[in-house]
């Protein structure tokens, strides 16, 4: 096995790869990275229990395919080597029986070669449930639902994005059961009936790879993984089995009141009100409608003290004296997955849930239970 | 007791005196801030059981006092407060008994305050050993030898730097007993005798305080205190009690042979050829002269494999075939404390010393001892 290859080229695609390496994976071949030399093609290839990354290099003026071969290198040593290394052009050859010399420049590294056999064969095979969307698209869909997951793998469907489509609807739900986020687009897309949860965790890490660029994504569904082609990457995750539960009747479609904010200000009052809030449990503040102009945001701990922060909303729609309790953290994830500076939140009652609505943020709403007044 | 302050002038004081807040204080009491109005000044204080900070801020357009009084505020939660907001300027009142209403804009914070009799009393007080440095010079004297102090606490004298000087000679000197690092100054500078070991942990923290700008700082030497005064900061440290080794006799004064290298040549190639050093035991390298015009550098682990640079050093005083092995750990922390690009590395023997200096980093040397080869 002999080839020549771009520092910039393998970098790229390393680094890339190198996001389904595990640190702490059941399998110590995980740890290690293969590199497939075919006549006309570099495969290198990454995998962990929840996702797989391919990167494809073609031959080319940058790449320079001499021998063929297959071998599997420590990700961690390979990487530090492609980074630290300034030489233009990096050179790996066979090198005794169990190891590959790396040169580059002034530098030579021998690293000895796992062992091959052991690394589990992945098929990234292209499936016939297919949507493609843009990059841009695909990236809103996972920023405006993925932290609204559950951490707790005790109900394992609320740890992933359930992704639904029927003819020219594509929708993207996520629910921890305190609160729910969902985006769907019903433009420009032709869908096969599906019905998957995805990871979100693999979604974080897609959404890394992915560039805000316009370039499509290809989606094939199987029955256990999904597998997203971009460029030359194929990233494949695992599906989460299980049935995702119907969260349209939640969706109020009624409200008492309307209030616009500006939504800086907003986050900044809620950062501000929320300071004395410490830990998970108790992050709770209290919003009051005081007058056409004023809103206040409260919060209290009897250790540290009390904030009260004044707030002038952009509209009401309709005032009325209302109080509302609720989660700091809930609110700020779900306001910062807006685009738009303005805001809207419709309030149903006290002690009902509120949804949140973006002037430009189309076919998106994150809704919020609220918390026991303090 | 009540004053109004402009957030800037009082956000860049706490964040000085913070540095001396302890997360785990043995004394809860020290998690808090010391506010002390008077009738033209404002004092700040935190302290724990290493150092003490105190800005002291004078009435001015910025500040003004209204009424005196002293509290101790929980720091975390007052420096959050004036981090987070965007009001010029913050009043601060009392409030019911055991509470300081801040009002800043739009906010009101109530934050209650801890019982002030139960902060310690803290002397700033000047002594009469008094040296004045300037910032920049103290900086070097910091950044060249701190970072060669012991972590271990079984010699504690060794977790300190040296500060001695007779007449008009300062002198720092750090050693973990691997290796040593030395700095001195002989010119423009006025000292009473004095020999004292100053913790390495204080010295980085007063070292974030102070800046590079041409601007005194006193210091006055105690009995078991040292206090540096900087602006409008005072910084108390203790000392550590002890006796520091006499090292100048470990200096060697003749070389078998001495080689210049580009100092940042020689860090990349040191970083790389020690990429497969995991942990801090096996951190070897081996360097090799092989010709006039060829140094090697190496490195082997069994498990990962075998690194190997080349670099053309800028001379070699005298050419003989010649091998050391030593830590690149404590080689690289010696080469960056160096601002000269150009380096000399003195070899006196293949199982002895050796030592680096810089082209113009005068009155400064780093010494390594070498290491069984590998």
């Amino acid at each position: 096995m002999k080839f020549t290859i771009s520092r910039e080229v393998l970098l790229y695609n390393l680094n890339q790869v190198s996001r389904a390496l595990s640190t702490k994976p059941q399998m110590p071949i995980l740890t290690g990275i293969k590199i497939d030399v075919r006549s006309h093609i570099i495969l290198i290839t990454a995998s962990n229990s929840e996702i797989s990354i391919q990167a494809k290099i073609n031959a080319s003026q940058q790449v320079l395919i001499e021998e063929e071969g297959s071998y599997v290198l420590p990700g961690k040593y390979l990487l530090e080597i492609v980074r630290k290394t300034d030489s233009d052009n990096i050179v790996f050859v066979s090198f005794e029986e169990n190891s590959v010399k790396i040169l580059a420049g002034k530098s030579t590294f021998t690293l000895n070669m796992m062992e091959k056999e052991l690394f589990p064969y992945i098929s990234f095979d292209e499936t016939d449930q297919k949507i493609t969307l843009d990059a841009l698209n695909l990236k809103q869909f996972i920023k405006k639902t993925s932290f609204a997951t559950s951490d707790s793998e005790s109900k394992m469907v609320l740890t992933g994005v359930s992704f639904t489509s029927t003819e020219s609807k594509l929708e993207a739900t996520a629910t921890d059961s305190f609160r729910l986020a969902k985006k769907f687009i019903t433009e420009n897309i032709e869908t096969p009936n599906i019905s998957v949860i995805i990871p979100s965790k693999s979604l974080d890490e897609l959404n890394k790879i992915i560039e805000e660029i316009e370039e499509n994504v290809d989606i094939f569904f199987g029955k256990t993984k999904v597998l997203f082609k971009y460029m030359n990457i194929s990233f494949l995750t695992r599906l989460i089995e299980g049935t995702f539960p119907n969260t349209n009747s939640l969706i109020p479609t009624e409200y008492l009141t309307s209030v616009t904010f500006n939504k800086n200000e907003l986050v900044s009052a809620i950062e501000r009100a929320s300071l004395f809030n410490t830990g998970d449990a108790s992050n709770v503040i209290k919003l009051t409608i005081k007058s056409e102009n004023l809103v206040e945001i409260n919060s209290s701990n009897s250790e540290i003290g009390r904030t009260s922060e004044e707030i002038t909303p952009i509209s009401i729609s309709k005032f009325m004296t209302f109080q509302i309790a609720f989660s700091s953290k809930w609110f700020l994830d779900a306001v910062r997955a807006f685009d738009s500076n303005k805001l809207t939140i419709h309030f149903t009652g006290e002690i009902k849930p509120f949804i949140i609505t973006g002037e430009y943020d189309i076919n998106h709403l994150q809704l919020i239970l609220p918390t026991r007044a303090i």
